[in-house]
């Protein structure tokens, strides 16, 4: 039995998985979803179970992942976590990495790849809008990821000044124009990654790949469909998000 | 600049990707794909290059997660990393955690998990069959994963001794059957997730998930269609697998 | 140039493609989407151009077969060209031929099977509600199929009196329980198709045809994704309808 | 019942659904697939009954759409018949049309199309090439339809003879250099369609349209997905064919 402690970030979700990231050291306040609350209050309840806020019903879990990404508050576009696992993946991230992001958007991107990479890694957001960064690392403070995150404003296609990275990604509407300083900034093995919705981005971007050392180059697609359950039976969902973006891959070598 | 040390794992791969896992520090043998060769003359090469051994032209890497994946040998039907990444995602699996998954199969998915994971967490996979638990933990090895991992030769329909995992991954052909036995493992807030090609052990498994304490039960079918690009144009390619399992989501609540 | 004539039927299309069948022969009323007006002035003026009615723009084209779908009122969940195409297709469905449907739901696939029979062919509709087939007919005399069509108040799973039919196309919830009544009513080398959404349907049909002397069983399902394509480039479109249903074919032999 | 009749052409079906089409008129001959034999043997068989002829058995049927489309011999790629369905949806193509296509092929499209116009109707097929023109023809004989369909050898991209016409469908590399002849000779009303495998097939084509009296336009992709039904249960195929070519739609008027 696991009891929430002070000062502790937990999650709460509402019967409708709407969920909302909660610090016990906060203040009472008005809290949007929940009402005016004391979240002390919620210091030495059990992990797991479900409590009543108001009138509202909650369960109380430590927060996960997809907790942190679906409590994220949104200023821009941002890369679903079906694209950041596809992303993580291919460009295969892991704990102790060194990745650079452009640009920051509302941190979603961010999120996934400072959980990823952990205090011993460093991920690198670069934005030439001063507000998407504010916004976004207000998101990675509340999911207690603020620390793994370093932030710069700056344009990407202007160059990057990191050395031996172990990944890129790049979410800007021209990223060809950031191939050639990605290029250099990588190490050796490295992975460039950049997300596009439009076909004429991944064929100017790919242009510009070709002309450095870059192996493993392919570009994907990722669709996902929900499936709709019942006891009657099964059948994919008739709402469905017809794209997100187009995932270019590359890896540098020598 | 960075050189191959002695004793070191690296990868090699040829000009069609196929990816060789090699320790500098094994014997002078005939290697599958690369011929009879001496493998610490790449001691002190560069990494990044190109380089030749016999006839063929190889680039000299630090193996990643996608180069460990890629060089696997196949015994039995794996778990593709477009299906591993959303798995790792839903399951909002990170470094330090302790996952369960049944079966082993080839070490795919354990692969992934275990690099996630990390040597602060732990792997324990269950599989009734001796022979696929040798042949998993051979490519385990390869990829210096194998002290994040735990096998035990045993029916996970049976029973989990485990307690308090933070995920279980059931990749059999009735995973109902594990459903209970997987409730009273997992921790509060933890995932289960199985992975099931036919749309009747996805109706079975969400008949028992219903019968215990789970919240946020999704299913999902995951999609990855390959771009091909050249100077003429873009197309999605004509060659596609046209399906791998569908996923299905859980977590624990009190 | 050809003409508006005297009591014709024409479509007319506003700038956001809503459609609006019309006869010239029709008395002065509000017509919904256009407003009051007196369609015998359409008479003489030429096909192809842009109208002005009222304060609103409108070509004026003679109706072709997507007109009269998209046209068409709906009472009931519609059967959509994208999947009437596949059933025509596959069903082998042309002019002359007689074919059985059930239900008639808002008439959209019998436009569809009417539009490629004609005038020497006949569709049978069964429905087993009245005001499904008042409000389905309205619809086809719309759009001057009304002669091709016959209709039953009648429940397919009952049975069927014709005989010798080129093709029959089932829309209800239980297909399985006219598959037999269907085996007896096609000709050799007639077609049998089933639409249905969920999976459980299809395997209860499935199981049901294959009691019977039917060959090329198959199910498909039919996915569309409409681009978008601009100046800057061209992407699948965001707004996707997820699913439709499942088609199954079979065709029967002694 | 129904008996086969002298002069007469049907589909002979293996049990791997292999189609055969022969006139019960030809002579003894080694034929593909079947073996030597003499089809004036079938004259009098019954329609629907499995025959055998030597040692293997075909189910013997009058020849459908279907049956014509499969048993079709390739020399060039073509439009599959999940495309053609819709196509003939799109375009709105029915029985006593005059519709235009370019280039021939193997005559797959051809046959779809001549069979829904029907002997009212008239299919003009342009191509360059005098042995794709033959290879088609001799297809179109085979399946009964070669009366329906106007050949010639002349490139659709220098200008089009024909005036007023229902539809015209391009499945030519550039497309866009016939869409100002297509105008010019669509019927108000008429439709245009272009199928392209590659985005920037797509984008120039839209490119031209825009400059032209055309509304309506949309560009789909029609993607199939074979489903797998077994007693176990219900999958999609795991083998799947991941793109054909890009529809593009556009309607004529002045």
């Amino acid at each position: 039995m696991t009891k929430v402690k002070k000062d502790e970030t937990v999650v709460l979700i509402d019967e409708n998985y709407n969920k909302y990231l909660i610090s016990t050291g906060s203040k009472t306040d008005k809290y949007k979803g929940i009402g005016v609350f004391d979240p002390s209050i919620l210091v030495g309840k059990e992990i797991g179970k479900q409590i009543e806020i108001g009138s509202k019903k909650f369960w109380l879990l430590n927060p996960s992942l997809q907790d942190k990404l679906q409590g994220l508050k949104r200023k821009a576009q941002i890369i679903l976590p079906r694209d950041a696992a596809q992303i993580i993946m291919n460009c295969s991230i892991e704990s102790g990495q060194k990745v650079l992001e452009a640009g920051i958007g509302s941190g979603s991107l961010t999120t996934a790849l400072a959980n990823t990479v952990g205090s011993n890694g460093k991920i690198i957001s670069y934005d030439n809008r001063e507000d998407f960064i504010k916004h976004a690392m207000k998101n990675l403070k509340k999911a207690n990821l603020e620390n793994f995150v370093e932030t710069k404003l700056k344009d990407v296609t202007k160059g990057i000044s990191e050395k031996n990275l172990d990944a890129i990604i790049l979410d800007i509407p021209n990223p060809w124009d950031a191939v050639e300083h990605a290029y250099k900034a990588l190490k050796p093995g490295g992975y460039l990654c950049t997300y596009s919705p439009l076909t004429s981005q991944v064929e100017n971007t790919i242009k510009e790949i070709k002309k450095h050392n870059f192996i493993e180059v392919k570009t994907i697609e990722n669709i996902q469909r929900k499936m709709v359950v019942s006891d009657k039976g099964m059948r994919p969902s008739f709402d469905m998000l017809g794209h997100t973006g187009y995932l270019t891959f590359a890896r540098k070598v020598l």
